[in-house]
């Protein structure tokens, strides 16, 4: 081991790090936890510098860390151990981005800028949340929307869900309030997915830009919100199981409205 | 609390449940878990009868774990400190099932029993693998089919994204040579997924029975099965993202071939 690398969980930026577990922590900082090269990488590439870099010795001399290093406010050379706690993993990435958080105000979108946006109400999974982004991200859509009480979109577990879509794809956080009268001047079409729905998913009447409303995992969509739509559509159930995963549910409305 | 119930972990049947999250344990009994009423009640009523059940003592009344009571191989009340323990789980659901695991073989399986079956690759991830049983069972998949060197089915991960699915869908296991074998005598297309692929999934010539391959969450399809395939498809990326998480890809598949 690297006679540099730093090997003491007391080590005040090795415990600024790990406090990003907690949300407390993320939102008196305004920082997120990246984990692995490529991910960082990215963030890089898009002109994203790094409040704080941690890597480990092995990787001390590899290209891509001495340019992520170059950007970062602050890079430290750690333990395998040490990243292993910080990532709560046996097998961690040797690499550590910190950066800052970046949300977008409702204001500040274009709704003409693409042909499909997602908001979330009250969404609870991290994991769900993580692979929403990367999906919206992967389909070109708009951006993400969070509206009321949903997870916290910088948790180490919907970054990681993101695969670095975190960076790609606006997220807004906003309050059913805001988000209703935000959707009152919404130009194209504002669909719900409702089990109730009469709509087949597949036949609906979309029109670009389209709004997709997804609900809550367990309770699905407030009436408030359903009652905000221009249609609701339902997806077909034709087994045992009564719904999709919301991850699930959401890609399959995303690539019906994107990809007809 | 009850006075009935068992707060030891030192319980024989307790320590049994337990040792159900190795993997091992699980292949020498045959046994798994599954968590929560709901899913438990739903393996009942399909005839399966759990072997253990394990429930709190606020719930030792309730109708249903009466039921999935009368029906198991031997009940036990426990605390909730107990099932926190056997969950990992801050929050446990308050009633636990054991049943034995009950893979079909492939012979067993009529292709013409259903319009889409899945088949997937080395697959790694429980959480991907339970959801993708989930949306099968969702879409009235004819059963998924599990090759090479996958993640086992039956683990707490995989079965708690299954939803209760797990016993709602076929599932077989095999090697690449005992699938190759099989996939020769398909009666209907045999399509993979792949990012090099030129056709777009929506526009493909799919033909019922249809049969999805996927592979594995980093490798993709191997060369050999995609080889086996009559067609390979691609869903387009349109953003940053290079690819979707594989729950996903599966589901858009899967929808697109069962919902045109």
């Amino acid at each position: 081991m690297s006679l540099r690398a730093i090997t003491s969980l007391a080590n005040p930026t090795v415990k600024a790090v790990r406090a990003l577990h907690m949300r407390r922590a993320r939102a008196e900082s305004g920082l997120f936890l990246v984990e692995g090269l490529r991910s960082v990488t990215e963030a890089v590439e898009q002109g994203r510098r790094p409040a704080m870099l941690l890597h480990g010795p092995a990787v001390a001399d590899h290209p891509l860390v001495r340019k992520a290093s170059a950007a970062s406010g602050e890079t430290l050379e750690v333990s395998e151990a040490i990243l292993a706690k910080i990532s709560r993993r046996a097998n961690p990435q040797m690499v550590l981005g910190v950066f800052e958080q970046a949300l977008t105000q409702l204001e500040a979108l274009d709704p003409l800028s693409a042909t499909c946006w997602v908001a979330l109400e009250n969404i609870r999974d991290p994991g769900n949340l993580g692979t929403i982004m990367r999906t919206a991200d992967a389909a070109g859509c708009g951006g993400v929307i969070l509206v009321g009480e949903c997870c916290d979109p910088y948790s180490v577990e919907a970054v990681r869900a993101t695969m670095g879509s975190i960076f790609a794809t606006p997220l807004v956080e906003t309050s059913v309030t805001d988000f209703l009268a935000w959707r009152a001047r919404w130009p194209g079409a504002v669909i719900g997915t409702h089990l109730e729905a009469q709509a087949d998913f597949r036949r609906a009447p979309y029109q670009a830009p389209n709004l997709l409303l997804m609900g809550n995992e367990q309770a699905g969509l407030s009436a408030e919100l359903a009652a905000a739509c221009d249609l609701t559509v339902k997806i077909p159930m034709r087994g045992r199981a009564d719904s999709l995963n919301l991850a699930v549910a959401t890609a399959v409305m995303i690539y019906a409205v994107t990809a007809p």
